[in-house]
């Protein structure tokens, strides 16, 4: 799916409150042909966004079909209410989408094909109704064969949740290709995989499978790239989350880390009374963790900068950060990732048999 | 259900492969009337098992309700085939045992709730399909709550899976009980909850609530007792299972852990290519693992000796074992759980407020 034209659901919320629409616009290879959003409608991307492709923002989904020609080969749920329900406000636009034939691709807990009328407009239509959320049912443990891809695998790792790995991963794929290196992009949560096209949500799948599901997905593509960058989740000293992290870092078996942190942050997001620990601790336990599965050490770390207003203020807590964690590292968004790379491609990473075989980048 | 007078079924099975049967027989609270096996009808329990209680071992469901008098309310399917199927040669007795209005418990992957003959049979007859590997659906992500139970709180954690931490946590509790600790045990398998007639299947829920429903269990009986005994599942190295075994760590906020082998592992089980670690890094991955969510030391060993025949050899090989782990060990199996429940003690843990009160032991 990650070719479609397609239209990104973001009523009320472009371009601030919607996340995935603009990680979408950012990172994915997908065509936005235009952007509902009832509050803006008239606008262009470009008044509020400069550095993505321009589109019109548009009142309903017969405006972009309109605007679009009738090109359109997918709508997407571009944001999410706080706790993932289908606002039914959009039922119209999805309604009117199905019927113009296109796909329909949600990151919502409310899983469309749980939706009785969309189910069977769909039917009626012959269009996919797609939920990112909700996994494979062929899934199931690892068998350690993340092990045997050519690829070489970087891991975004966290000091916590919300910390930017996200983001981390994808500018790290951006800076390796535009370096020759022929990387790609394994995502592991709903947002990454909307703009990824593919993928399973790691923290939705049954817990024995958690690892299986990311070496499901390094098998499927890692022997037709020299580097995996794969999305972490969470962090291993999360209260909630730790497994998830946990089964990731196992089922990729990865080759190198990436540590990821935002700037400032001293206590778990959203659990207060726990303080994260030292990054030397986040070091030990990560590379111990990795290694009786398989080596790992901390190659580059990623500092999240977003609340660190002067550019001066935000250079100096990046160059703290790496002296600490006694790697390379950037914030990725405000330097790009080209210093993340460097430490991935100095610890041998990358390199692999395509790119010694003359492979190019894969676009 | 665990006051329960059951039957229990083990067709061709009882002892060596019923490891369920077993387990419910040798401490579960429940009442085994009789135990299926067609193969060994006519036998008694004690001729094949003696340190259990002794019952009729029977062909059919309709013999084994004659032979209790109708006093039956429950019938337990208490082996699982390969891939943990359902065998059409114990429908007969699922549907007599319905009948009968006698609920069934089930831990199979085949889930008794999803096949509709059985449905509608015990819909008719107002009974009970118990699968008790299908997870809640309330549940949901870990807050921290399980840090403010009243109880102490110890885990039992592995080497590797299959090296016996059902057992000795269920050894563990009986010893603190004999010793007037007001403990109870956590279950979070499908045998386990068989024999505790409650629990959630931590290995079957959605990865994302791995540490919630421990916590969501610790919260039901953690003011309830001084010390609760959390089963644990996997290994916090293990290729396939790791991310099961971190979500009960952190979930269960863990005071103690007791360190669980089997004598003679060098690799992990299935995955043979994967060497086991020296213990020493075991210790240093679990305690440094969980202090930042609450600090927890190993206060005891458990070695499962089970494929050493010498007595000898198997006092030396625990002896060995508690040296190198620097703490109490025992096998719980050969030795009782004695010497843990000492390790335990001499941490401080298990004396809650119950038990200064005067309270007593839980049975």
């Amino acid at each position: 799916m990650s070719d479609d034209r397609i239209v990104i659901l973001a009523h009320e919320k472009f371009p601030d409150r919607a996340k995935t629409a603009l990680g979408v616009m950012r990172y994915g290879d997908q065509d936005v042909r235009a952007v509902l959003d009832r509050d803006r409608a008239g606008d262009r991307v470009h008044d509020h966004v400069p550095d993505v492709a321009d589109a019109p923002i548009v009142e309903s989904f017969a405006d972009a079909y309109a605007a679009a020609d009738g090109d359109v080969d997918a709508l997407y749920i571009g944001i999410a209410p706080i706790g993932g329900g289908f606002d039914e406000s959009w039922r119209s636009d999805v309604e009117a989408a199905i019927e113009a034939g296109c796909d329909v691709v949600s990151g919502l807990h409310y899983f469309l094909n749980g939706d009785e009328e969309l189910v069977a407009l769909a039917d009626e239509h012959g269009v996919d109704l797609v939920d990112v959320r909700e996994p494979d049912d062929d899934l199931t443990v690892a068998t350690g064969a993340s092990g045997d891809v050519d690829a070489d695998v970087v891991l975004t790792v966290g000091t916590d949740c919300s910390v930017g790995k996200m983001t981390a991963s994808l500018e790290i794929v951006a800076a390796a290709r535009e370096r020759g290196i022929d990387a790609a992009f394994v995502p592991t949560g709903q947002t990454g995989i909307m703009i990824a096209g593919w993928g399973n949500p790691i923290d939705r799948v049954v817990s024995d499978f958690t690892a299986g599901a990311v070496e499901d997905m390094l098998v499927e593509v890692g022997d037709d790239h020299d580097l995996l960058v794969v999305e972490g989740q969470g962090s291993i000293i999360h209260p909630a989350y730790s497994a998830v992290t946990c089964g990731i870092l196992h089922g990729s078996m990865a080759d190198g880390l990436v540590l990821c942190h935002a700037a400032g942050r001293e206590a778990v997001h959203g659990y207060e009374s726990f303080s994260l620990p030292p990054l030397a601790d986040y070091v030990d336990l990560y590379e111990g963790l990795a290694a009786p599965v398989n080596e790992a050490s901390i190659v580059a770390g990623a500092l999240n900068t977003k609340d660190v207003d002067d550019d001066a203020a935000a250079a100096e807590a990046v160059t703290d950060f790496g002296d600490e964690a006694g790697v390379p590292a950037a914030d990725p968004v405000r330097d790009g990732a080209g210093r993340i790379v460097d430490g991935i491609v100095e610890a041998g990473l990358g390199e692999g048999t395509a790119a010694a075989d003359g492979g190019v980048a894969d676009e």
